[in-house]
Order: structure tokens, then sequence, then C-alpha cells
């Protein structure tokens, strides 16, 4: 199963997209990328819609098989392909407590991370006017969520998150989120984060352990975000 | 590790409660029920803190391991309980599409559904004003997850969630969450589901697979609905 070809449909703007992109590069599997520029009319074809039927990215072709959500996309291409299984323990707890983060990632950083960039520089980059009551409600949600993980997520000094000293699919989903916010400049990203130290230290932690793929695979939103800037 | 004595924390007007003490009582799987009111500070105490410090339900211990967000919880009770493969299929595969419809349920299903419950009936129970702007969102939202279990997840004439004849751990826990719509009232919960003939049948179905436990399940729900309705 692991021998089919592989193809990763996505944006390299998109959170979860760099998630899977990066695992992949830093695990050593061969994919094609098959990008699916977001908010261009792309993930409406029939054509995307028979890999993804919500029209969404990331998604994945494995052979004939497809899949979306990129959660579930990272455990699958963990448990197929040879990794090192700190990425996805086969130990049921070890595996629970991860699985435990990442639902918790829905509905938590996720939710105020889309909630927030869209009711501030989102809706002013397409010319809607941003939501001040909703901007406001999504910045308790990421307060919340960045001290979940800094009281609850990263036990102790620990390097990754859940106590781990290595990385994990959480860590990789969870900082691809979080480097997002790189789209509201520096202060602004200092006055949300600035805070929470161990989040801080925990982001350059995950930056090592995967450059120079992290780098490499983030390149493009920093090209997008440096073009807007400039015509700004 | 199955012989360990397991402990589930919740509160039966919970969805996810619910859809847990399904799993087990259909699979026969002992366990002590610790009821955390909703609303009471139950779910406040440091007690109940070091069970789950985000001072949500449910939550499981089980021996000394604690586990909280209850699609993991379905997963680690699936995976260490011995029961019936289509719960939560070991083919990599399937196993791969149960995640996806699980990681949707998140972000479409649960919250069209929190949204809207909260922003309609939750806030008038509450005293305060339910914000309609945000109902209609939230409505809509459900319309399009409801629209793609219909179309995306019920395939072809099949009985159950991803072509399935038999159900798995995402029927117990989207069916959890649309029983709650029973607090609308009939009326208001037919215009909401009415249009949508598959989702109708699928939920007899799960019933049916799973009764008598799933009917004593959601009695209390029932009772609490009947309550509000005589006070009303």
């Amino acid at each position: 199963m692991a021998g089919e070809a592989l193809k990763i449909y996505g944006d390299r703007r998109s959170q979860p997209t760099r998630a899977i992109l990066l695992f992949c590069k830093v695990n050593g599997i061969e994919f094609e990328e098959v990008t699916i520029v977001l908010f261009s009319g792309a993930a409406q074809t029939h054509e995307y819609q028979a890999i993804n039927p919500t029209k969404k990215v990331p998604a994945i072709a494995h052979g004939d098989f497809t899949l979306f959500e990129s959660h579930a996309i990272l455990i699958y291409l963990a448990s197929t392909y040879q990794v090192p299984d700190h990425w996805y323990p086969a130990d049921l707890r070890k595996r629970a407590k991860l699985h435990s983060v990442l639902d918790w990632h829905h509905t938590n950083l996720r939710l105020g991370s889309v909630g927030y960039l869209t009711n501030t520089i989102l809706m002013s980059l397409f010319g809607k006017t941003p939501n001040p009551e909703r901007a406001a409600e999504s910045e308790q949600t990421l307060a919340s969520s960045f001290s979940t993980i800094e009281t609850v997520w990263l036990k102790d000094d620990a390097k990754f998150l859940l106590g781990n000293d290595k990385p994990s699919i959480a860590d990789l989903a969870l900082v691809s989120e979080i480097m997002q916010f790189h789209m509201l400049g520096d202060e602004e990203m200092n006055r949300l984060i600035g805070a929470y130290k161990k989040v801080k230290k925990w982001i350059e932690n995950v930056k090592n352990a995967t450059n120079p793929h992290f780098d490499q695979v983030h390149q493009h939103l920093f090209d997008f975000i440096a073009n807007f800037k400039n015509k700004a």
C-alpha cells in the first residue's frame, strides 16, 4: 500500500496543508503536490469534488483511495508508511492522549485561529468589513487555547506536546496553525502570544526538529504575506 | 488493561456523554457512571480538574489513566476492550475514513448544533437573550451538515455511515448529537431535518441497532425536556 502513488492536494497558505507536506518531507515520503489555489474556484471543480466532496483543502489520493480532513490524513500516512513511532505512537494510551490533543485542536485553537484571522486580516484582504465583536470573541478562544497548551499540553520542561522529547503529528498540526498568525505582523502576533513562554519555546523546538523542511514549507506563506503588505 | 476499573464522568444531557455510555452498554463494558451535573459547578472542582483540566464533560478514568475528548475516548475504549471490528475497524483505510467523519463532525454538525441550540433554546432557558443572527448562521451550518451526511457519508442505501451494514463509533457520536434537537420540539426539529430522508432513516437504524440501550441512555434528556416544557 505504501508503494502506491501519493498525491497531496492543497495550498501552502492553508495551515493543515502545510502540516501534511511537512510530515511527508521530514519522513522522506515521496508525493506529488497538486496545488488547489484557495479562493480561485479550483476546489469547486467536479474533478476536485471527486477527491473531496466538501470542497476544502487539503486532501490526498493514495492509489485509488481518497481522504480528506488533515488529522485523519496525518494518522493514515503515519500508519501506512514506515515512520518512527513518536509521530503516532502504537501504545494505546499514548495514542489516546494524542487523539485528545487533535480533537481539542478542532474546537479550541483552530476555532479561535480561523475566527480571529477571518474577522481581522482576511475580511480586509477581501474588501469586506471585519466584525470586531467576533474578533474579540475569537481572541478569547485563542487566549484560552494558548493557556491550555502552556499549562496542560506542554508538561513540565518537555520539548514537545504531552511531555514528549520528540515531535508527534499533533506538534505539526498545532504549530502550522499558529504560524498563520504571521499574517497579522510581528507586533500583533506578539500581543497575542508573547505571554506564553513555553508556547514560544515549543514553536522553536518544532522548527528546529523539522528544519530545513519547516522553513521551506512555510516560505510560500511568507511570500504571500510580504506581497500583500507591499500592496497595502 | 481492559480489566482495570472504568469510570465515566458526564451528564446524560450532554450529547458526547451519551455516545460513550451507549457504546459501553451496547458492548457490555462494565463501568461506574459519575454524574458531573452541567452548569452546577461540578466540573469546576479541583477533583474533577485532575480528571479533565478543560472542565468539560465527558471524561474517563481507567485505572490511573485519564482521558477527555469524546472521540478520543470512543477510540480508546474500542481499542482496549474486545469489541466487534465494525465499531472501529482495524483496516487502515476503513479506519481513516472513520477518522475523517469524526474530524468533520467537530467543525460541521457539532459546530452547527451547539451554535443553534445555544442561540435559541439554551439562552432562553438561562434567562438570556438569544442572538438571531448567530442562530441563522448556525442553521446554515446545520443545513450544510445534514446535506453532507445525506449525500456524502450515507452512501447509496447502506444502513450506516460510510456504506457500512453495521454501526461504528461515528454513528453513535453523530446520532447522539442530532437527538439533542428534541429540545426544540417536534415541529422545529422537523423543519430542520425533515427534508433529509436518508438521515431520518439512518437515525432509526442506529436506534434499532442499539436498543434498548439507546432509549435508556436518552431517557434523562427526554425527562429534562418534559420538565422544562411543563415549566414554560
